[in-house]
């Protein structure tokens, strides 16, 4: 079978690997649809991030959906032929915080596409993936292409669960990558009552509108836009920082009101905040990392018509041009979710 | 102008009153709609509930939705002619639980049609009404039936704020008169991800259904209908008991997974519980009593398209059918809300 | 070696049984003290509780604390001699609810002496235990007597933290059994500024006193005593309802404050609630169920001399006695916790 | 009568002022004692910080007690002579935020000695203060000193109630200032059941350990004092970070577990933050902003030998050597808390 393998910055191959068989509990998947991660964009454009880097070759990916071919002994509920999405996080489901209930802190996380343990933990970029029944969810009558959005759809509801109650509440997005478009989109399936969506390029905006943001402001062309939401300390609930950038956040923490909550979801490393706004506003920074029971729960909320990621989904490409797609996903003013298909 | 007047059970009467005249920060408004709720059914037909007791005639009504006609001193932001919901809510905005944030306990409140104290809290169903602006949230582009809604739907948007964050969670209704179906909207509008609406006629279970139920269950027809949610001590995470049966409560509780939320609703006076479970499935049982800035936030959703109220609205009456309207309302198999429409 | 056996209400013998030997992970424990529970009392007095009946003879208790003699493989921490609080709560660690960290609601629970699943859960009454190294927490520095004390404690811990932030709360007791004085302290111990402890006797007041009760109410000789706290809709924040009696809850939820916690800590089978109070008020009835986390948190208090639990130990008897250790525990206007003490 | 009047840096007057008369609701009252708070020390040493400036002179303090000398029209509860507490904290009563239980956030807050608003709020060094009867807590049985602490307590234990539940809780504590050493007798109070300190200076740290620091470490002695604590992502489960340096904060961060919370109460201008770590734990970051109710709740617990703050009072000087006191406050390695008594 082929993989998309990442070898060193700009050096991604299409190589052949030997298919695995499925023990008890597992199901053996033919891969439908993979999508493009920024992380697996780090591995590719800088072999990495931060002290996290590329010591081996390895699998990209961990957004996928895929077709059951075959379970293994003592795996009931799926059937060939079967869409599923896949979860890509992996915990051990014994140490002190799968024990807690907090899988996605486990000390012993496989998360496939991983370069942080070494030897790394390859990702699901395959024609074939043997997975655990567990990590698959049924994704009948979604397209493959949105099935294999569960995963960022997964943590943008991750970071809304942290954020507390949503109903009624106003929000800020900065940043309208997929994973502020899908924080909108979440923040709405919660209640959100009122989303404003801030970026610096139309073509993102665009989308914001799309998937339901009230109001989008390109700061960029507009830099005074969000002047009407500084009264009262500060008009918004709820931020979420997507974009990365310190002078997102700082504006943001400027339009966020009294005990408002700011989700950190844009990794940009060290920060400099405004530490004085936090402590006299009261504010909360609440970290938000990946995701757990909120994988099934998005397969869920998708299925029903309840959360729609069409309009993220920008670009197409097949296997044979996976280095093509990974450029293309690069330029975030120009693709918003590029997906690569597998072979049948 | 007219007024709906109760001066007894089953006494209810269209009587000539005075109109006032509007005060600094006061609106003047001409009545559109008025919704009858459970408790002007209490007034109509019991001449009260509980301990609360018809001791002077009273205008019912608390559910109103009303054209400006002119403004008072000091007040912005209406014209005349502009649609407005009307907050039956009138806290004093002094006491200690006004200055703690919990102005539905305001020790002072003054609520539309409520008989508690005397003289009686005089209501809403009169066709001239001088009101705090506000009072009054903006409801243009609404129908005034739906406006009327605000009443209903904020009383069950403060439920769900008072469930905590409802995101993907597995909720069960037990009663879908106006409560448990208005119940239904606000649980799937904060991200409910599956609904089971019971009840013991197939009308409300209809409008349920209509109105996003994923499911929906005749206990009188199907008694065993719940029994597959049994499993693990039980399959829901929030439980709306709006119905006022102790045996729908004690059927909801045994359904309640460790650590659910117990909405109590409906009321019933006194009511049986088992302890025994609440106990050891770590249960909340959590009361919940009108709203407050849900009302603004409910009228907010409706006109973002975000809450649909208008399959509730069943039965609509001129004011010169006021008796019929009661008599109408009285029947939940017949009736789900009825609405008054006063003359233009 | 002997252990403590009920066969039936009233039936309870000294028997001989088969010491057992510590497996991987295990410990070979000597008892010290046992402290006799009020589900002890009901088996020996009742035969069972509720649907809770013997079925076969079982070994007491489940308040223990005892000296390590031996331990198996890969154990470490633990050395001959030393004394430990055993934690009679043994969760499978594998289940749906171990793994979202509510151990205490484990599907596989297997808790010292218990008669709900059949075979019995055998208790922890019995001269030399076997037990898993994980429920053994080191108790040097207290008398075995205290250490035993370890589990009513973490009980009342447990719904301590259940009732949330507990600083400078008021906060109001019924029943003074060794669950409501443990209240006292945890509650005490977490920052209440004011708690005030009522019961039907003038001997357990005493104690509630000598742990730190602001003010003790005998509601049989001073029916009014708790007059003054029923203004503003009532005075405390938090209840711990520890008498399982109605009409002690229905007096708590007078006197407790909208947005008030109320903890059910007394079992007292189905009761009639105030559901009005309930609603109107907004309060919280808040299950709590035993105990995980605070079994260790318990030892630690107690060890840095935070939490002082001598004054509930009034009486102590050999094992030769236990049968009189039990008449003597029944008669809780004589005794508050009765403890046996193993031999040497 | 005298008042303690800051011109400009370093530039502190002794002057003679108005004595005020009260009026409806209000007190007079003769001072008794004044502690140095650190931005006392901020406007005597730099004439401000950040952005607040002084424009004009200004009465300095805001940690005050004193005897009441007479009452105006409508007050009771109080009688000539009585030593209370008195804080500093005067929200307006009508604002959105007071109206929200927010009256830290008010709008129009008038916080004795305060630089923010022109012309300033003058402060409560000044022999004869007349003040709202509601700012006034009965300090009986309390010295004049212990009753000044209750300001910087209630700073503690409002941080401590937005840290949510503390019993059984770790907690490390960076800087051992005032408000370092009040986290930690707050952070007792409510049930922490680990206490460990951090501090550059001896003379702190033995401070520490007589309130009841579990352990302390003097990182500019011990630098790897802390590398127990790193296991497991991090020991603790709350943070107090009280030096206001970015260097102390990224520590502590790092020392801090999983869903673990950090309360920044060391003011330091904008820092530097190590987000990554934030995301990738989870950890909550809350901004604390002086109090409210928290102020009667500090002299409660004093009152009741809960809380013991005699330990922090190191230097008490005669209002006449006001200057010496605030060259002796502001070098933090001699003097803990210097305070100011002024004449009978």
């Amino acid at each position: 079978m082929k993989a998309i393998v990442i070898h060193a910055a700009k050096d991604l191959r299409i190589e052949e690997r030997l298919e695995e068989t499925p023990g008890p509990g597992q199901v053996r998947l033919r891969l439908a649809t993979g999508g493009i991660c920024g992380s697996d964009l780090h591995y590719y454009n800088h072999g990495g991030f931060g002290a996290v880097r590329l010591k081996e070759p390895m699998i990209l990916g961990h957004e996928v959906s895929a077709y059951v071919e075959a379970v293994g002994e003592s795996v009931t509920g799926f059937s060939a032929g079967q869409l599923v999405a896949v979860s890509p996080s992996r915990p051990c489901g014994r140490c002190k915080f799968c024990l807690e209930g907090l899988p996605n802190q486990c000390l012993d996380m496989r998360f496939y596409g991983s370069a942080m343990p070494f030897p790394h933990i390859q990702g699901a970029f395959r024609e074939v993936l043997v997975a655990d029944a567990i990590q698959c969810v049924d994704a009948t009558g979604l397209t493959p292409g949105e099935a294999s959005m569960a995963e960022p759809l997964a943590v943008t509801l991750h970071a809304t669960v942290r954020a507390g109650g949503m109903l009624g509440k106003r929000v800020l997005v900065t940043g309208c990558g997929p994973i502020g478009i899908l924080s909108i989109l979440a923040a709405r399936r919660a209640g959100a009552s009122e989303i404003v969506a801030v970026d610096l390029t139309d073509f993102t905006l665009a989308i914001a509108r799309r998937v339901g943001a009230d109001r989008t402001v390109n700061t960029a062309v507009e830099p005074e836009g969000l002047a009407g939401y500084t009264s009262d300390k500060g008009a918004f609930d709820v931020l979420y920082e997507c974009s990365g950038a310190a002078a997102a956040l700082a504006t943001g923490i400027s339009l966020t009101r009294p005990r408002g909550v700011i989700l950190q979801l844009g990794l940009g490393g060290d920060m400099t905040l405004p530490m004085m706004a936090i402590t006299a506003k009261e504010l909360d920074l609440r970290g938000s990392f990946r995701f757990h029971a909120e994988f099934a729960v998005g397969v869920q909320l998708m299925r029903k018509g309840l959360v729609d990621v069409k309009p993220l989904i920008t670009h197409t490409l097949p296997l044979a041009e996976a280095d093509t797609a990974f450029r293309l996903a690069s330029n975030r003013s120009q693709a918003m979710k590029t997906q690569i298909v597998f072979p049948d």
